[in-house]
């Protein structure tokens, strides 16, 4: 996805290789692929390589530079992470906020944006935090705000990929492909199938029906039944329709009238 | 904050205990306190107190418990992780959409939700997926959706995170007042009588069951059943047996072995 390719994760001195696999294992899971490191302590390294996990194609385009300056001269939008609000309130982000800025730069201006993660330790320094144009902050639990770079790599990585194919919450397709919404005729048809069999069940009295089909109603209403489901549903009714009972079973029904 | 309080993190036969640490340092920096373990192949264990990193009091409260059907039983809402679209269109959600509906059955009814993860390498078996009401997919990289289980639980708790911290009005649901949602346990034993009555009815074939009962499981699971409702379906399903119907008319059954 072109989008994906407009953004940029920078570690600063990241000090154990394992990380930078793993970090560059949550981007490519979430389809990013540009990993670029200032002054990282070792790397390339094996640790890097066994936690990428197959993400090694991102590791092995990964850049290194010397300063953070250099890793976003490129940049149109720079976005640090901060694990604390700092003394000057400086406008804090959260990931999701800054996922659609950076979404925003790419789409309207086909412009890059740098994420930037600091040590793993002290995160980056104040100087560093100024080169940023937003910072961002995890809403993680101020008793516990112990994410390690992997974990903010990947909750950040998620938003972007979440801003990038415009998804919003909620409104998931419940159908597949192939199904069919049941058309409201065939729901209605089926309704009277059930009050029928419900009747002849003794399960409704149809001289005090109470709310018993609207509850019905309310229930299935709300599933959006597709085509198939109908069908079985009316098959179950028929099945179980006491009258076909009594009809088909000749040990019952024949001598029924003795 | 009482309602994350509401979300249980459940991982059913994590074989790595490593990961039961990760995924508990992914939990306590999200604020999330209750772990469940069904079958842990290792637990307690050093490599989980290590990986935790400070998050040592969620293992400690932790569950195991024998089966996912235990882990759950008391839920209200139950969330399976699947890392593919199953066969059944099942009704996918994304963690947010995931997230803001658990918020929701906490806000609105004090209700608790189990978020499921699988195995490390093959996931939730289909019977386990059978089980949840809704199934959940973190967008992943099509080409590469290798999240490892802690980088998948960290995801979530995010998502759950922000959907606590940021509900208010709260997403629609179909719930009336003093409606209340059926717990897990009761709607197993609704699937459990349904079976029943089909095989019964001759609707169902035991020994060739096919896809029958996965429908009608994602049919019902996709509505989130009230109590009444269950307390009806099953009132239904006593009078529509066979069985009751050729005991209880005698015109019907006393002559039966004629």
């Amino acid at each position: 996805m072109k989008i994906l390719d407009s953004f940029r994760i920078v570690l600063v001195e990241p000090q154990h290789p394992g990380n930078i696999g793993a970090a560059a294992r949550a981007m490519k899971a979430m389809g990013l692929s540009n990993l670029v490191l200032v002054a990282p302590r070792s790397f390339p390294h094996a640790d890097a390589t066994a936690r990428a996990a197959g993400a090694d194609d991102v590791l092995q385009r990964a850049q290194s530079v010397n300063s953070l300056a250099q890793a976003v001269a490129d940049c149109q939008l720079v976005i640090g992470a901060s694990a604390r609000p700092r003394r000057l309130n400086w406008q804090n982000m959260n990931p999701r906020a800054a996922a659609e800025e950076a979404s925003a730069v790419a789409y309207k201006m086909n412009g890059q944006t740098a994420l930037v993660f600091g040590r793993e330790r002290s995160g980056l320094t104040n100087g560093e935090l100024d080169i940023c144009h937003r910072h961002l902050m995890i809403p993680a639990n101020p008793d516990y705000a112990s994410l390690n770079l992997a974990a903010a790599v990947q909750v950040v990585c998620y938003e972007l990929r979440m801003a990038a194919l415009g998804t919003k919450a909620g409104a998931e397709t419940y159908m597949g492909e192939g199904d069919t919404l049941a058309r409201t005729e065939d729901i209605e048809g089926f309704y009277t199938h059930l009050k029928d069999v419900l009747v002849a069940g003794e399960f409704l009295d149809p001289e005090q029906p109470k709310l018993l089909m609207r509850r019905l109603r309310r229930l299935f209403n709300r599933t959006q039944l597709e085509s198939t489901e109908v069908n079985i549903l009316r098959g179950i009714l028929t099945a179980l329709d006491p009258r076909k009972q009594a009809y088909s079973n000749p040990k019952m029904s024949l001598k029924g009238s003795d």
